[in-house]
């Protein structure tokens, strides 16, 4: 049952309000946050476009880095927290679901980004910054995270002492790499602010360069409240008995 | 007593000497980045000077901002842990001790940036950067946290459930802020980068180059061992028999 938080009487606790009012915020925070990047490479940097145009071709990253490496990555993590009536298979299934469509968008982000520097006259070196340094790092902890995660929660067979132990692992990392990216956007906001927003300059604050700021506020903002939703003990999700029809103990796994 | 883990048999759990091995890769990549940054400023950018050299004075801003805001804000979060046999008064003091330090190489370095913008020629606006909206947060936060943390664990009279109340708090946005902190250290490398390393190009990797992302890389790798260490479960330190001596609960105030 997708957002089931209010229908449910039995589990509105305290805890549970605030939960809900958090994550209600914690979505407008998102959707303000990808439409504000489309605002800001659209009516700053000329909008979308393809292989002919670098530059255009390049406005695709900031777009599919933020909804998918940003805005799905946090949302893929609190999935268990914010569906908690759904039964747990379900979710773990959605996590995954959501995290594999992260996964294109961001390489589809990769891709745009090398495009954009090897097709430019002249061309642009790759892989010399901070920002493409840990932005790559992330995406391979992500990947790494991905492939551990099925073998270890979504793949039959592995023992249940394993799964047990595996999960700590697998929230430290998962969030670890989440404020990476983040980290990696900010970084990647302030470098296109000083290559691209020149006339005025950045430091004189023009409109592109307060909007990039902004964007960047709300990156952080975003991030604070994924991590506090899903790291509060009072607001972990507590298993239902239809989690029980599964093989997999539900305690171990969430 | 002075980093005593081994000394007391009694502790050494697994996890107690996991822990251990951190803690000392945690110490040694931290000030391998302190060695680093100083390097950096005073192999490539002319080391350090006062106010008749606004360039040279710059670079007090990253060295005390490493050491203050980034090493010792590190430290002052896992000394709880890190010196785990010491009577908890001790430690909060030395917390406070730790973060007041920290606290007057960050003003310092403050001072340092705003002077190096004010006496160039021509001066460089101030606060327009995103490095700069989110260290100054970063700062404000730390401020915040430091009043709110002596006047709730430290300052007599504060009945006891507000102390319990506020800890989760005082944890979330200590964190939040070290992180924060880190996220602006990265930033500001970038800025930097791009703006002084410029022959041969930051974009051709030159040694400059290279050496910051080195540092870059080394300040994720100490956050992320900071952030394990204080919030890992096994690792949280047990009330010893010296803390009872104490009015306030030592259950509470970890």
């Amino acid at each position: 049952m997708l957002f089931s938080l209010g229908s449910n009487k039995t589990n509105m606790d305290p805890a549970l309000i605030n939960f809900k009012v958090l994550y209600v915020l914690t979505q407008l925070v998102g959707l303000t946050m990808i439409v504000l990047v489309g605002t800001w490479i659209g009516q700053h940097f000329g909008g979308l476009g393809g292989t002919s145009n670098p530059k255009l071709e390049f406005n695709w990253h900031p777009l599919f880095m933020t909804i998918g490496f940003i805005y799905l990555y946090g949302n893929s993590i609190l999935i268990y927290r914010g569906f908690r009536t759904t039964r747990k298979k379900t979710l773990k299934l959605t996590h995954a679901g959501i995290h594999l469509a992260a996964f294109v968008l961001t390489v589809i982000a990769l891709k745009t980004v090398f495009d954009s520097h090897n097709l430019a006259s002249p061309p642009i070196p790759n892989m010399y910054s901070l920002h493409s340094w840990l932005g790559l790092s992330a995406v391979i902890i992500f990947s790494l995270q991905y492939v551990a995660g099925f073998v270890a929660f979504l793949a039959p067979g592995l023992r249940e002492n394993y799964r047990i132990a595996m999960m700590p692992l697998h929230i430290y990392f998962g969030l670890f790499g989440f404020g990476l990216a983040i980290a990696s956007a900010l970084m990647g906001l302030t470098e296109k602010a000083i290559f691209a927003i020149t006339n005025p300059p950045y430091s004189t604050l023009p409109p592109a360069g307060l909007l990039a700021n902004v964007i960047g506020v709300l990156y952080v903002v975003f991030g604070a409240l994924v991590v506090y939703l899903a790291t509060e003990p009072s607001y972990k999700r507590k298993p239902i008995p239809e989690d029980t029809a599964l093989l997999t103990s539900s305690s171990a796994n969430e």
